[in-house]
């Protein structure tokens, strides 16, 4: 099954519907007019089926997940149903990002990625790369969908995309074991990880990870396939600029397996429906490893096998209105002494 | 005004209440309860009014407050009317994380806490955190409220607290300038931004920022204080530990103010209603800088002037299920070769 989030019309102005996807019929079911008619054909009342259906399929495709089979059972049911009273063709969607995540976060499971970004900064992968599946927080309010135009922030230079493979948590879990991590997962979707490489380089020398350099904007989509529709071992990955291919790759180069980055990312917390988990940019996937920078209204083709292309046009660049004042060095170690002071803790506050 | 969420028993179990705190009394009102009351002594039907109430004051007071002056006026309203149907005292109430964000981010707003935990770690504070109002993007699912247990994560040996200050956006705001910036906030919390020191000095070393040794959670309350109640200039920071006083400070000390910190934030992306920001720890604010730790079941309280103390329980160290087994270094560099290579951007991707 394929699942998206659309757009569409209305008294209120447009607004967000979970769809299942056709992707041979190209045509998207809209999962609330299709729940609302089942319901009516079974005999409820045409108010009845309503409230029903907007408790099913709210306007978030993440909170209808939420439900579980409640609703995957109805969305996989719609689709048998085939309803054309419910049917939109894809030359009259308007793409959401395929899904609104409760949180998103960006692993970096490629090594061959790493191993490339680090050589252009002349240094060595650092060991934890190794040790566990590491990962970043992303900023999940700004998110886009396939055909959307994604902003390029005021004061970058360098503009640059991610080539990644994400997973939509559809149960949730804690503290999972990689051989149980991806009963969890509802399905796959491509990532986009928008990155300003001049302003990242800058920002990472804080130590606090990427901010400025990637939360203006991650592009997501075009729609979620579930994990029963395709095996995640060896789907090629492809990123097109302008119609040139400029990045090939595969998920068989995953040094984490996705099941083991879901788990690591439970441990000692929660996953929650919804919530996307990117895999890192695969090796040689974004232009940084290519010695080329995307320049504005290119347009970037993301394409993974079974998935599908995720397409958007990049912006012209924008301004900002303010630039922060740099403080000057005040303080001075006010350490307590102890005695062995320093044998206590090796941990580092920030 | 003061106000927070409460957990209240009913039919469904335990639910999350929208409240407002009068901390003379020491009483909350339970803002349902008082709107519903309210258009009930106006003429409305109990049905309508409990709709009606129950779409201004739904389960979540980030989105009570994204209704921005309908919500926060008819809670001011609430205040006045003292209706003691709507009251319940402080000892029967089930403290919730005051908000529940849908964003929350950390500053590192204060240097002497900068200097001291660099110091630790024997490295000078990075340029960075002068130039611009550094942050990283926090777990905002693992929250907890005043007088909750916190959780000890599998896995760490060295736990602490840190004490900050947390603003509360009340008001969407993008690219602000810090002259506007607290147009945006409704008001400010205690935030204890629980850290797992020896997790997080390993992951540290891959320069994604705090993730593990942060994420499992943090501590939001008792309420949050709108500005108009208070000055930001000179608060009154303190943290108790089982009854004695380990860190005393002021936000006097802030380097970069609150409103510079919430206009970095919301450079080249949006600040959201309900979505927390942290101040970072004011200098000596934590036990990494007292050279001390935390204990299972040790209590701490975090006291802000103005706003309130928050206090929680450490639990007991918990037990992980799964450890990732390292993996072999296999890659080797495949960039391209480019004239003038190296020109073209410094970006470091990850």
């Amino acid at each position: 099954m394929k699942i998206s989030t659309i757009l569409r019309d209305g008294p209120d102005g447009p607004r967000p519907r979970p769809v299942a996807v056709l992707t041979d019929d190209e045509v998207v079911i809209d999962l609330r007019v299709a729940e609302r008619r089942r319901l009516e054909a079974e005999g409820a009342t045409s108010e009845a089926a309503l409230r029903l259906a907007a408790a099913l399929v709210p306007p978030s495709l993440a909170r209808s997940i939420a439900s579980g089979p409640a609703f995957l059972d109805r969305a996989a049911d719609a689709i048998v149903a085939h309803d054309a009273q419910a049917m939109i063709p894809f030359d009259e969607v308007t793409w959401a990002p395929a899904i609104d995540p409760p949180m998103m976060i960006d692993g970096s499971a490629f090594e061959q990625h790493l191993v490339n970004a680090h050589a252009r900064g002349k240094r060595e992968v650092p060991d934890l790369f190794y040790e566990v599946p590491v990962y970043y927080k992303m900023n999940p309010v700004t998110v886009f969908g396939h055909e959307q135009t994604v902003p390029w922030p005021g004061g970058a230079a360098f503009m640059d995309y991610e080539l990644e493979i994400a997973v939509v948590i559809g149960r949730e879990g804690r503290d999972l074991r990689p051989e149980e991590a991806l009963e969890h997962v509802l399905g796959v979707t491509v990532m986009n990880d928008l990155s300003a490489r001049d302003v990242q380089a800058r920002e990472m020398t804080a130590g606090f990870g990427p901010a400025k350099g990637k939360d203006f904007g991650t592009a997501l989509g075009p729609w979620i396939t579930t994990l029963d529709e395709l095996a995640l071992d060896d789907l090629t990955m492809l990123a097109r600029v302008n119609g040139e291919e400029w990045s090939r790759g595969s998920t068989s180069t995953l040094t984490w397996s996705l099941a083991e980055l879901v788990a690591y990312v439970s441990r000692n917390e929660v996953v929650v429906p919804g919530q996307v988990i990117g895999s890192g940019t695969v090796g040689l996937g974004c232009g940084l490893e290519l010695f080329r920078k995307l320049r504005p209204g290119d347009v970037v083709e993301l394409e993974i096998e079974g998935i599908g292309t995720l397409r958007n046009t990049l912006a012209e660049p924008s301004s900002t209105r303010w630039d922060p004042t740099p403080k000057e060095r005040r303080a001075s170690v006010t350490l307590p002494f102890r005695e062995g002071a320093g044998t206590g803790g090796s941990g580092e506050g920030r």
